[in-house]
């Protein structure tokens, strides 16, 4: 069953059937060609069969920057991506005598362009290999279970590392389908990243939270980068001497942006999308996972903002905790609540009674797919059995000092093995980014706020039946016989009162020692790293066992409901996984619910309206509201709005690591940046629907009314091409 | 000056001049004519001429319930109003076993119909008499402060006495114009009114305080009353041998409802509107009054909450207040928002340059209207001057046992005058209601609650300069040298311990003592009431001082600004004040904000889309989900909509007490009931803008449709006149 997906065909020419819903899908660059006639149908310019080559524009004017997208705009390798993805290097250049985060940057020539930040990239994916046989290959025959998970991972591992034998380029493999199909990844890494201009907060996180996935909606989020290498056009290390990057593309600018019903297309890296998932995880993430979750966030918030004061250096220290739970809190409340509403899970049962009711009405398709509905089916319930234990472990063992012990003695392990046998995360590779975590945990962490989540998330751990509780996790803290708080409360007081794991120094110093030195350490968070150590890697081996069975039933899963999508004339697309991606549709309002809709455009009237004196989130500068309310449109007003547009929707199938990516028109010009979905839209990364599903672009045109009327980046202006 | 205005030709023939913003004001019946061209203009198809006319169709089938509007849908004296108009009688005849606000209720025939509730009244405007002559004739020549204000108060209960002298009546005196003009108003007050049909809240309140001054709107916010009158057709208490009332008139209803754009008027009493204070009202209210009120209203409802469990009968007692306040906050949040936003200050303040200009460019106006503008603005800063004070002491003086023993105190002041001389509230005709509160006032009162909100708001007051504080309050209290909060609490308490105020019984006997027994009596709360009586008299006798004046002002000052209206073309009507007005204007949408439209109505899926089972705001029973799943319209469908229409927007000028306002068609025809304004409307009590200012309105074939699919109510269909 496996090997005939070996060949890519079979997945593949189900692209060919037209009946796909429109806009929905993230493509890989390999299947234009052939959705070439839907593509030129819905209004594409350029050739598909071309788009679909890496090293022809528009898409080798396209980059990752490794968690979001971005595009060169220059021959001279200014690169643009959003606001939001350049926030660490603009905090990162800022001084206390010039917050850039508050004040926005422009470097008025290249002289002027700071290094981003040490660890800013720009990738640009120089090919894609399907290595499915070579993989596929390597798996001895009739292993499962470990020995199937270990095989994939092991060759995973070698063509990384052969691939990145130059440390010019960065490689990864990917798994499409659930592991019907595997890509190797090769990307140039450009490490000499320039801060070339960002507008001030005020405008490029205009809204803040508050507006974060809403409708309307005023944000320029827009920042640009600059790729620097050495003289040779190799990627180097930050130096004066270098030069900037030569791309073989960059894109135009059209300054006149789109209209209503304009078609458009995003190129870049979406993140992580589960559109295939069945019925039954579906129910048990919005019936649990999520509700859960959301809950258990929100308390943890609680929890801290109970345990330190607003303001406090305990508070800051999780601020941006607390701002990434609230927002995954909103994110799930808006997927809880279309899920409520709507009848996903009643379609995906019907999709499965559908697809059985298919493979069993034929002889020759029930011996070929078989059980693959029943066979996943029953490794997702096998592998939900613990899940209600899993979710509360997950913030319980938020600690700092368990994860830093956990961590340290790991890699004393790790160590013992050859480079390419350690788990990933413990490889030569990954030991700066280890290294920098444990110099700066500090930072992010406080024991009185520790202890009080400690203290409030094993009230709802010792709750839990025993099958969902660790059992040595139990015996470590007495929770054998249930909760005694104030036996717990002086085991942890001890803990944290005798641990020197709070010290960096003491961090770092043990990452070079031995297991053995672990073992006979009488630091108790060490201790407690030891104690749980046999056990986690039991879990993790039965982890890799049940991995290795769902990696072997859901390809077969996939091939079954590929062949009977084809079946009924549906295209498929593989669910995102951070690897390049292609999505078209159109400019396009909506009704987000019965008496009100959406207009595809806001306008600068709107971001003034919006303005809020000392609220940090709807702060204008003086310069932008003078220029809004004295009416200096210049060549950027839209007749038909008689303003300047800010953002406008689109129909474009987007989720998060899109952010940054280009959005293009027919022609392949630049006419925005997406940078979020509507709050409506959330959902979309389980279910696609066309009613609902926005993406949200800041305009070109506002952007180049900004930088030519209120943040005097005319330099940069002048440097793009611009087109009408 | 004021003489001049005695005439009612000055104010009358301004509304002859035509360049009144369209859909603004709130017309008296007698201004109908003068706007006759515009109402035809507009698309009224009835007589403007004959609509004037009290005694003609359609304004005898328009009536008052006493804070609600309401209108005859039948010949047998059927009425229809508010849902929300009519709640607390729907309360009066739900039992333990049957809670018609759950269930709602339809009375079968008409034996089944039920005493609505003891105090329940359906009030027949018959005449309206301009007695401003009579009046203005009464104040002694020269009179001025309480001399002026004591002299209108005796003639308009005067009025009142001798035209309330059959109790088949109810009658009042309602100045326009800031007493400008005078107009009694007589009603014949019908006493048996009986409950007819209640949909369930799940529908007529539908969204509760969620969906309260917003929309999207689902809301089917009616209910229906029958008036009955004895055999001879008098008002008479409630009697089974009573028979309906015949009215003069009644509505026939128009099943087809509305299309966008569509001429409509309302015809009700709004209840009060201040768009002609000046800009130093304006300022000191929005920035001031309405922050302030706001705050504290929201302290208000902490406390409370604070000092009453969930649930607890404590809670349950303040559950209304909370309610009430919440509301309240929302409200005044809303026009704190609108006023930040939006520029009334500055067109005030403009309106008071070019009105002062306009005075002083010619010799004969500036003889004429004088100094109208600069005596107003000089009288509102002394009345201003303790604001502060006044806003806190109105909510430190909530207390009901303060309340109690200053009203019980006051009663026996009062009772030693002539009746006609009593305050109103302690005349004759009140003291069956006041008998009513001192009976019931344990129903909203918690001891730990009222001392907690005291000792709260003791807090706010203290840090008040001594001149916003009141001097025999402070000594009572102990307040001359600030808090000292264990003092303080220990004399509450012990008031508390003391106190016999608590018992019903004894708060009526008190309302049979005399003066001395208050004086020797050794109850905390009496004590307390009799220090402050000579202060508060004496702030009484100020205020009325003020009030003359004001009472002189600020006619003078609308004369003027009415004069200086008709020289630049404005029409001018008064300010609502609870008196019969019409509205008219269009069926319209609007965009509350850049990049969002609200469309015009709402349908039966939204209201489906918005059902919450378990949340008592938005649950829906099972016969209408399922009408609505399987789209049982019938003849009630909208083409244009796909479905039936359940809520509507229109330009209309209302404000409370049009609550239950029937809206009319060009011809006169039903077509709804207007019930709530938007969100961005609720500033237009104080500025109407055609922008944001949109009433809403339950649709009729959304009413017929549960009136038949739903609550089965076929019978009252029956006896309405339908036309299509």
């Amino acid at each position: 069953m496996i090997k005939k997906l070996l060949s890519t065909g079979v997945i593949a020419s189900s692209m060919l059937f037209g009946a796909a819903i429109a806009d929905e899908g993230m493509w890989q660059p390999h299947q234009l060609s052939e959705i070439k006639d839907k593509l030129k149908a819905a209004g594409l310019k350029l050739d598909p069969e071309k788009m679909a080559d890496l090293n022809q524009f528009p898409m080798n004017a396209i980059v990752s920057l490794g968690g979001c997208s971005a595009s060169f705009l220059s021959e001279q390798g200014l690169v643009i991506t959003n606001h939001h993805c350049a926030y660490g290097s603009i905090q990162y250049n800022s001084t206390e005598e010039n917050n850039l985060l508050v004040n926005g940057f422009v470097a008025k020539s290249m002289d002027k362009e700071p290094q981003a930040s040490p660890n800013a990239r720009v990738y640009v994916t120089e090919s894609l290999t399907n290595v499915t046989s070579d993989i596929k290959g390597s798996i001895p025959k009739g292993a499962e279970g470990v020995e199937y998970f270990n095989a994939i991972e092991k060759r995973e591992k070698e063509l990384v590392a052969d691939c990145e034998a130059s440390q010019d380029y960065r490689c990864n493999v990917y798994s499409f389908h659930g592991g019907a199909e595997f890509f190797l990844i090769k990307q140039l890494a450009i490490r000499d990243v320039r801060l070339v201009y960002a507008p001030p907060s005020s405008i490029g996180k205009f809204g803040g939270d508050t507006d974060n996935w809403m409708w309307p909606r005023h944000t320029g989020d827009w920042s640009f980068y600059r790729a620097y290498v050495n003289k040779d056009g190799k990627p180097a290390d930050y130096s004066k001497d270098n030069v900037p990057f030569k791309p073989k593309a960059f894109l135009k600018v059209n300054a006149n942006g789109v209209e209503n019903g304009d078609y458009v297309m995003v190129l870049g890296y979406p993140g992580r999308t589960n559109r295939y998932r069945t019925d039954v995880e579906v129910e048990s993430t919005f019936k649990n996972v999520y509700p859960t979750s959301k809950r258990l966030r929100e308390e943890f918030i609680d929890v801290i903002k109970a345990n330190s004061e607003d303001g406090s250096e305990a508070r800051i220290k999780y601020e941006s905790t607390i701002a990434g739970l609230a927002n995954y809190a909103k994110n799930y409340g808006s997927m809880i609540e279309s899920f409520n509403k709507g009848d996903m899970l009643e379609r995906r049962k019907q999709l499965t009674a559908d697809l059985t009711k298919w493979i069993n009405s034929d002889k020759k398709r029930k011996a070929k797919y078989g059980d693959a509905v029943n066979e996943l089916a029953a490794l997702i319930v096998e592998s939900n059995k613990t899940q209600d234990g899993d979710i509360v472990m997950g913030y319980l063992g938020r600690s700092a000092m368990m994860r830093v012990a956990k961590g340290l003695y790991r890699l004393a392990h790790e160590k013992q093995k050859p480079n390419v046998e350690r788990r990933r995360g413990f490889q030569e590779r990954d030991m700066k980014r280890f290294g920098q975590y444990m110099a700066v945990t500090n930072k992010s962490f406080d024991e009185t706020v520790e202890k009080a989540l400690f203290m409030h998330f094993s009230k709802e751990y010792a709750q839990l039946p025993k099958a969902q509780r660790n059992a040595t996790f139990d015996k470590f803290f007495g929770f054998e016989n249930g909760l005694n708080e104030a036996k717990l409360t002086a085991q942890v007081n001890a803990m944290y009162a005798k641990t020197k794991l709070d010290e960096a120094d003491v961090r770092l110093a043990w990452m070079d020692k031995s297991v053995e030195e672990f073992k006979t350490s009488d630091d108790p968070f060490i201790q407690f790293a030891v104690s749980q150590y046999d056990h986690d890697m039991k879990e993790e081996e039965k982890g890799k066992a049940l991995g290795g069975k769902l990696q072997q039933a859901r390809p077969a899963y996939m091939e079954a409901m590929i062949a009977f999508k084809k079946s009924r004339n549906e295209a498929v697309y593989a669910d995102a996984n951070s690897s390049l991606r292609i999505t078209y549709g159109n400019v396009k309002g909506y009704s987000p619910q019965d008496g009100l809709v959406a207009t595809p455009f806001t306008t600068l009237e709107g971001m003034l309206a919006k303005y809020q004196p000392g609220d940090d989130e709807f702060d204008l500068f003086e310069n932008i509201r003078t220029a809004i309310s004295t009416k200096q449109y210049g060549p950027y007003k839209k007749e038909s709005l008689g303003s300047v547009p800010v953002n406008y929707l689109s129909t474009l199938d987007i989720t998060g690591g899109n952010s940054g990516s280009a959005t293009l028109n027919a022609n392949g010009e630049f006419v925005g940046l997406v940078f979020d979905g509507v709050y409506e839209s959330i959902i979309g990364d389980w279910d696609y629907d066309p009613t609902y599903n926005r993406s949200i672009h800041t305009s070109v045109p506002f952007m180049l009314w900004v930088m030519e009327n209120v943040d005097g980046a005319d330099n940069i202006i002048d440097e793009m091409t611009i087109v009408k």
